[in-house]
């Protein structure tokens, strides 16, 4: 049974919404998938986001751009966490999007991260269930301690071979 | 039967979604109005929105503040034209609900109008009734004179008084 | 007799107001198409604006960039609907139209749609002429149904191939 | 013959233009103002725009709020130079008007000045007459004095009764 | 022990998380609350946010305004998730912890809520927690019914005494 | 003697400010155009835009990018108008300059045009020359036929070919 | 001999900059204090600034509003560090002087601080002077034990009293 | 002993924070440069703040990119100046960067510099070091001569060649 599932308005968002897909599978979280418009299917929405729960699904993830409605939609028939993707789109770099899922009205909150941050919901998604799941925890502090050796491998290769060169590679 | 259904997200709203109700009893067009979360109802808001058509409704007039998602809910389950008001609500101008409910994808527009635009949706959604009546058309008409009238009046009273007098009137 | 006229105040805007065009085409709505603008011609776009109404159109869908007039100046010359389409144009992402279109004064609004929305404005305007027109509300159920399908077939395809296999496409 | 034209959209715009008029009042240049509105009134307005230069006004300054096309629309209709004043209104503090009057296409420019800068636009128009008038130009040189005397009055003060003191009064 | 800790800057921002809260309390959830400024005591800080796990907390919600860094900072910190809120504070209306808060790089997200949106913020902590708590799950369904009926009473205020009566109560 | 002073911060704003130039030559007026920073070169600024009288310039146009101060500054030195014209740069799309330049205090306005929008500089140049010189103000006249004649000749372009044709072409 | 010239372009801007003053005594630094406009009184402003490092000041910290030059001006004509100040004004929240201020080009920075952030001009004033005064440096670092004391107080007094009797008082 | 420390959150800052290194260099200033993530290595990010001074280091130059916390956290542990620089990123050209760096509350100041602006920021660090330096105040003078030079060579190129020789080179 899957514990997260990744939603997205438009197959023009899975470029951002893989990198979740791809963090989860790396945290070796179960997650479905897939592609559905809360504006051209509201019924099928509606099924989904509702069926959600009895699906075993804890966090949904969900991704859209310019007026964004699905994540605060989901949230709105989800009882547990959603998390919200602002999609940069052509036009006003996000902020449309960032706005239209962050601003939600006192009762019903999305859970939002950085414009185009489809990486950083799915671990935030591993963070909620990581509150239950040590397992999963414990891998977060595996890859915390792996980003920050990430950083410190490139200022070592900074200090050693200096800013020209390191720009020049 | 109403032929407008004007709907907001809470009574907050009450105040500017009013002068659209009041607009279009000086226009003589029926409506119906209500207050329906689309977040906080969202199977009543279904049954509401789909409902609209079979009950005569021709254009309904959806406004909301913050993450406005009211308006492009309606405009995904009613199959005739949406005008949606955003609200300027406590922060930010209003330019969070202005991009929420604007910025609608490809498939399903919403007609947007100004921020706190109540009256103006009440006279836009006049006009969408005026394609096909000549009556409504014809007040519209009327009332076009009343405003000129109305400036006139103003721009007679500033000739005649000036500029001071005027404004400590 | 077109019933919908399309606008826009330079030919830079064509390539998205034509997105209108061949969507009225698709819907069987007659209209009419020019290059009128506003700051440049104003003697005749007063003549092109108010003689709308006797050339049987019904809606204007008007499309203009930077300080975008052309819409608001339809909206006070034509007694129906005026929909306005802000642009993009080099600068400011289309913020500056879309301020210029969409916050009208008390009493002559305009239909805003998204930024470059040209397809949207429309599908927009077919809705309106559905108040009074039975056939285009059945054109318009059955492009809601297409625009459905569209999105579970991208839906089926990604649950059939991978994100992986559907992003390297 | 007046030489500047004062016009605004609407009378809730006269306590920022009225700064305009005492302006040139003040440095002894002739005007007539009035109220015009080019959305409610647009027959008027285009009478008013092309009799300007007849009537032997050498310098439109237009004041608007909101989506603001009566400067741009005067620079449509009127040869010489035009002035906007982008108020500052309800929501979005003026930004709306700013971009509205500033951002005109190619051919077509709007002198602009601050949101809110009635006197400012009186004193560019008083600067544009000065071009061709050594009188006026000799005022405006005195103004500036008169300025530079005030900003140093204020200093001598501060100078002399430190800040606490000067705040306190 | 507390489940969650609601953190703030400076007691400026008390107003907005006390809603935090007092809803924590509603809802039967243990916390803790105090006041730490990553800026002015970092070290305080930093042995705070690290023994956070220890102390059996769950979920950090953190309120910041200005260039808020104190939820960021939670989440380099604490391995679970982190609730970032927005304070619109004197001048820019929270654009600048909105931004400050939400556009977290990759690795570290923040689980960003409205501006101002303390109420929000432990309402999401209660998903986070239902998680793995069906009594809290529970506790969030009733909670989702008594909005609905609050609502639900606005509406039928509305339909028994109409918009004008409404307004002058 | 030149009429007009045409300045810029950079060279990097020459493509900009040359098709001011270029418009001025079309216009037969008569210009200087010089490079000068006013941050990098305070002094050789300060001669410059005090002796502009004494050369005989009745307009400066004055661009610049960023913290645009070069116009704001001109207006202080130079008793007859000053138009800015703001520059779009790497960032911001020129958001920056625009309130750089546009902004004045009250008692030194600075005429502002669009972003980039060297070419409507010198138009707004000449119109204040126009205002004491007939020959200037029939070419204004002239100028004005000739963009009428070629939006018309595009629209008539438009509707022979269609906008497909129009488009590919 | 001042080290440190507090400078601003008008009287309005006396509150904000006050609280420099004030943090300045309170550290112990000489400091001197004028109100000169770049735009009003050019000259005067050019002596003063050229003027300040042979009056021993090492340190400007310039605040202005709007289109806010002064402290970029200072920063051409002075060759030590110019922190400036961006005032948040009537309109835009302070926007407008925080671009004209921060946006400085290549060669000539502002460092700049907080939209009305007159105290921390005056903290930074002090850290630069510290780079080569320790007894600055010493006062520096009891401030900041007085600002985490200052916290550590009102956090005590949270958990004492509670939120509730906190906002009452 | 380096004077200046150069940080910055990510190598992907490394392109515009190596234009501070260079302008070091050329001013003659020694320092340190290297990658440290306040978010991914929080705990050796503190060691190497607060070890800043007793490294030598008497300014510190941070940047960042979006939800920037690294200038303001170096702020908060280090008593002498930090120069903030904001960068401008994939989305939002910055904007986030800039509030989050310049927006510091009380007592904590960072000294801002533009967005992507390096080299400034080197140019701000010797200017803070020449209040007791004399020797970097005078290579700052000949770098202000230098640049003065620069600018006058494309004005007299300028003159020389005209501007469409000027822009086809």
């Amino acid at each position: 049974m899957p514990k997260v599932a990744i939603v997205m308005g438009s197959d023009s968002d899975l470029k951002v919404m893989s990198k979740a897909a791809s963090m989860l599978e790396k945290l070796g979280i179960d997650y479905e998938m897939t592609i559905i418009s809360a504006h051209r299917m509201p019924d099928k929405f509606f099924d989904w986001a509702k069926g959600a729960e009895d699906r075993g699904v804890k966090v949904i993830i969900a991704g859209a751009g310019m007026a964004a409605h699905l994540p605060g939609m989901c949230a709105a028939l989800f009882p547990m966490p959603v998390i919200g993707v602002p999609m940069s789109g052509k036009n006003l770099d996000g902020m449309d999007a960032l706005y239209s899922i962050v601003q939600m009205p006192p009762g019903i909150p999305v859970a939002t991260v950085a414009i185009d941050g489809g990486m950083n919901a799915a671990i935030l998604a591993a963070k909620i269930l990581a509150v239950s799941d040590p397992a999963i925890l414990e891998k977060l502090k595996d890859y915390s301690e792996e980003m920050k050796a990430g950083v410190q491998a490139k200022a070592d290769k900074l200090h050693e071979i200096g800013y020209e060169a390191y720009l020049n590679n």
